[in-house]
């Protein structure tokens, strides 16, 4: 229970996360830290959320996974640790932590309330540095999340945007597009489970793509194509170019496929 | 005496970086090292100087804070290692460094002369990783910055924009501007401590905020705001938009705080 | 042997590379991962591959170094590991490796086909995490390059831009553009060893420069200068500007350097 992550829209341009770092090295020098990412859009709750989901399950168990995309920093909105089967995840109570606690069984939320695991001094701008970070590092050192404040028993869930099942087809809308320009959806591959990969036809924008492809480079430069991405859900990629430039995806640009049983 | 933490304006495109951090892992395997931040404007000394200053204190004592941002590298400027109270910090005597020790003890300052402690082969371009990373490490193996070269009385200061005190007044500018676009200015949370919070007027090009905000949702959307950013100084910010975007704020814009006794 | 570097395209604004992190993690908690870059432009073998040969003779012994630029990922395109002298080597068999490898001593090729050392679950858009971050975890904990498939003879080399020699000259191309706009072309220090350096003519587009500076700031602000980089090319540069930019340089742009001799 030594590994802590970070997920924040901190950047890379300014001394936040190294801040947030030494604060970890301060109260835990043995405790390794691993960066998700800190290039989730400025208050992007989604995004860091999506960010968060896709990559948490891939680290080790009792894993620390700390996520800071915080447009309330400094009102009344909570701050919480949550303990699930798995990880301990330490944020605000904004929706961040929640799609990520999709596949996670929960068993104890607490609010991080208890000022003893803060710095001496809280901004009212960067809890970040003042209160996540110690407060996580303060768990790699194995204190119990009853000591960090009273529980509390549920926490603030993003809406996931449900996609619409029809007879033949199912619609749902782009979730993230990643910085080659590849549009996830939120269409999972089970949801496609049980149709024919080769007959699907999606539709986005006024574009029609034929089928699943395999890989990147199964269909010719410069097409369209759809694939089962990395994180588990149908992606519109273009092979060596920007799907999302090329075809003008945006989140929540609608996507229909047309499903034909095997 | 392990930690390592690095400040440079080497980006994230190239391996520049890497190759820091894989000459000190060749010297001393036990080290951790820590970004600050890589994203430092070119050549931007102040930009850099202000990120060491902001961050540095929040770091383990004995930390080694290396930082280049050296746009003389190759040429007959100094190369420093100045040891204080809590650190030792590493870099080009060219005021990069002067900013994050105005807080701090000087105890001694040794140029790096001794070539026993660089690569055999010192390039006149990237003195990061030729010269600084091997001191760094070796710093961090023990040595003693007497070993390191000769005794050097004071180091060259970056001139820190003084802000002016009227009777109701005080006169500052924009210092920094992160990547939230967020305006950092000269004017500390201890030049106001006396002031009333709520009755101060902030003046920047042609627009007024009134009173100093609680957090960035204090107030409503699009409307500029002040508040005591996180490094202690006061801030322009806008919530969920960049101040320095729609309110024209760059490095130097002069920025007005009409004060009000409490 | 437990230090392993990345190398990849995959970016900083996504959840891709702390992914790969979490999966060494998980497999070998004790390795240490340094960051070369992630900020290979998309798909780019040569600049993946010149960034890797650029950084990895810093690393220690054994360091094993992974890289990721891998637009064929999920079709036929190998996987390999190459053990040399020093290090060894993890990647796609797409010439991303071959210019690292031209200062190696190779000893032997493996294709990674054991799916033992592979995620349990291999997508078909992303090796990084699913194939070549596990590979490499489990060489960090010293299994042999023998158990992860059949040897292979050779691997694919990407072409090396060859240099042109006349009697009075060499002409040669820009390699690499880096994130100050220095083009760094693939004329070499040795290939000038025997001229005199302040006799020099460089052409590049329109542009002559006089002569081989010995540092950024040796000529005046603005004006086009040539210089030994810090990996060993002829590098075409402007002191405080980029060079790329106000010459109109791009990858593939020639040079030719006039020599005489000493």
């Amino acid at each position: 229970m030594s590994l802590i992550t970070l997920t924040t829209d901190f950047g890379y341009a300014d001394w936040f996360v190294g801040s947030m770092k030494g604060v970890i090295a301060n109260i835990n020098p043995k405790a390794s830290i691993i960066d998700i990412t800190h290039g989730i859009p400025a208050g992007d709750i989604r995004a860091g959320g999506f960010a968060l989901m896709a990559a948490c399950r891939f680290f080790p168990p009792k894993t620390i996974h700390v996520a800071v995309v915080d447009p309330g920093v400094g009102t009344k909105r909570a701050a919480i640790a949550v303990e699930t089967g798995r990880f301990v995840f330490v944020g605000p109570d904004n929706g961040l932590l929640s799609w990520a606690l999709r596949d996670e069984s929960i068993k104890r939320i607490h609010r991080l309330e208890n000022r003893k695991f803060f710095l001496p001094e809280l901004s009212n701008t960067f809890h970040g540095r003042d209160l996540f970070a110690p407060v996580a590092a303060h768990l790699s050192r194995r204190i119990k999340l009853t000591e960090l404040g009273p529980k509390q028993s549920n926490l603030i869930r993003l809406p996931w945007p449900e996609r619409r099942r029809f007879k033949d087809a199912i619609e749902g809308e782009v979730l993230y597009i990643d910085h080659f320009g590849n549009a996830i959806t939120n269409i999972s591959s089970t949801d496609l489970a049980d149709s024919d990969s080769a007959k699907l036809n999606v539709r986005v924008n006024t574009h029609i793509i034929s089928g699943l492809s395999r890989s990147y480079q199964d269909g010719s430069t410069d097409a369209p194509l759809a694939i089962i991405s990395s994180s588990g859900f149908l992606e519109i990629a273009i092979n060596g170019a920007s799907a999302a430039a090329e075809l003008g995806l945006q989140i929540g640009t609608p996507v229909r496929v047309s499903t034909a049983m095997k």
